[in-house]
Formats: structure tokens, sequence, C-alpha cells
């Protein structure tokens, strides 16, 4: 099966995202100075923005907020994933989890898996993806995962339903 | 019933969540300076970064990346509702919905109503505490919606279970 990837980014539609199909996307780093700033801002708690203080924690040292990780990884999906003209807005996420800490200097890949393509009944120029997105570290651990919902613009917006 | 956040937040505790609660907090502003560069770095769409563009898009202006307006939210239960030494890592998020457009300009509120408070039974100095998350604007319309997985210590760890 063709990932959606394959189709270039401004081109790609509602059509080119296939159940079943997987592709990987990244890297991108944690930066400490980017840890710090988005926490400090959005997600002030020590453990995200003292590092003294995170050192003597539960996890010895800073980890990033869980948002500033979601952030992370829309990044990737807007660069490598997501349609580029045909993308609406996202109705939203279920199943968001922060499994394992992510730490300064880790470099994170993300693997989107469609979980299912429903074409709309009601607004049959679009339809809707599920996907399952997980964050992986350099280890290869699932640091965070969530199922993703977008919705995306028909190529063939008078073709038949199948 | 009293709302955990009735209790100073370096004292907040498992106990001090109980389900049926509800509070307000706020408000924050949503900065059109931030609104930009935030989506710039984490979700660069034209929607949320060229006011032109957006300006001839489906909502006639620049809206807030959904993982802005999350992180506002995270801001204000930061400081408002979550326990500062009592909180542990969240296990994540059910059912993030991104309900209403996000615009800069705009007033949010966030309201927080316990859904449940739950002893570990495996780690009884702890309890998980799920919260239905809204943010409301200054029209009173829902624009985001989530279920929040809290853990936080006991004040009573060794309480028997009722």
């Amino acid at each position: 099966m063709t990932a959606a990837s394959s189709i270039a980014a401004d081109d790609r539609c509602f059509e080119d995202f296939v159940a079943g199909t997987v592709a990987e996307f990244g890297p991108i780093a944690v930066d400490e100075t980017e840890v710090i700033a988005f926490a400090r801002r959005f997600d002030p708690q020590p453990i995200h923005t003292d590092p003294a203080a995170a050192a003597a924690g539960p996890f010895g040292g800073l980890i990033a907020s869980g948002w500033h990780t979601a952030s992370l990884v829309m990044r990737i999906l807007v660069e490598h994933y997501l349609a580029r003209r045909a993308s609406l807005a996202s109705p939203g996420i279920d199943e968001l989890r922060w499994l394992q800490p992510v730490r300064p200097g880790d470099v994170l890949r993300v693997r989107a898996t469609v979980l299912e393509a429903r074409r709309s009944r009601s607004k049959p120029d679009r339809g809707l993806v599920r996907t399952k997105i997980e964050a992986l570290n350099q280890d290869g651990q699932v640091v965070m995962s969530m199922a993703a919902m977008n919705l995306f613009l028909c190529r063939n917006p008078d073709a038949p339903f199948e």
C-alpha cells in the first residue's frame, strides 16, 4: 500500500489516506532551552522549568511538558503527513497518552498508521481520517501516542460512493 | 461541595478533588503575535500563521492552533487547579475536541468539573482524578473540551479505603 506521504503535500487529498498504511517521519530534536521556555509560558511546573528541582524529582532531571511534546509531533505532521491544501480543521484527538518521559537531548520520530478513512455522506466533498500517531525516542520507546482525527477534501468530490 | 481550588495550591492533595465539584478560572487572552509565533514553530499552516491567507479562508481570519489553545488552558490549570506539590505526571487526555475557532483577541476562561476521583489500590499513596475541562470564550461558547487524567499524592496515604 502507498502511504499518503508518497504524494506531494500540495496534492495530497482524502483519497491518499488508506487504512492500514504506515509511515515514519522525523527526526525532531528536543532542545533544553525550548523545553524550559515552553513550560515557563504554558506549563510552569518545576519538573519542566527548573533543572535543579527536576534533578531531585522522580525523573532525575527535566522532562518536557506533554503539551510541548504534542506540539513537536504536530510540527512533524504538518511538514510530512497532512495535506497542504486539502486539510480542514481537525475535530480533535482521542486517547492522548504520555507513556515515557521526554528529555532534553532526545530525538523523536513519528509513526503514523491510518486507522480509518471514511468519506462523509452528508458532505461528500470531504472525508474523515483517523490516524494512530506514535512518537518514538532514539531508543525506540514510544513516548507518546494518540488517535488523531483529520478532515481532508476529496480530489474527486463527485465520485460515487463505493 | 468544596472545589479543590479553595485549598491553597501548595497544600492541595488527592483528597481535595471531589467528584461533581465545578470551578472556573481565568481569564487568559489570546494574543495575535503569540498565535503566529506558536504556529510558525509547531503548526505552520497558513490558517494559523498568515493573516492575509487566513482572511480568505473558511474562518475569515487567523485562528489559533488547537495545540496553542490546549497549552493556554494548561497554563490556567497549572496556576489554579492542579496541586503544586502533590501532582504527579499525567497519564494523558481523552476526547480532546476543538469545537469553535479561537481567534486573536478572544479571552478564554476554563471550567473544570471533577468527573471521578479514585484512589489507587495498587499504590494507595495516590489517586487518579478525571476532570472534564472546558475552555469558553468571551461569548460563553465552549471552544475546546477534554477529559484530563491527573495523579495526585494523598494527604493521608495510610488512611483505610472507604
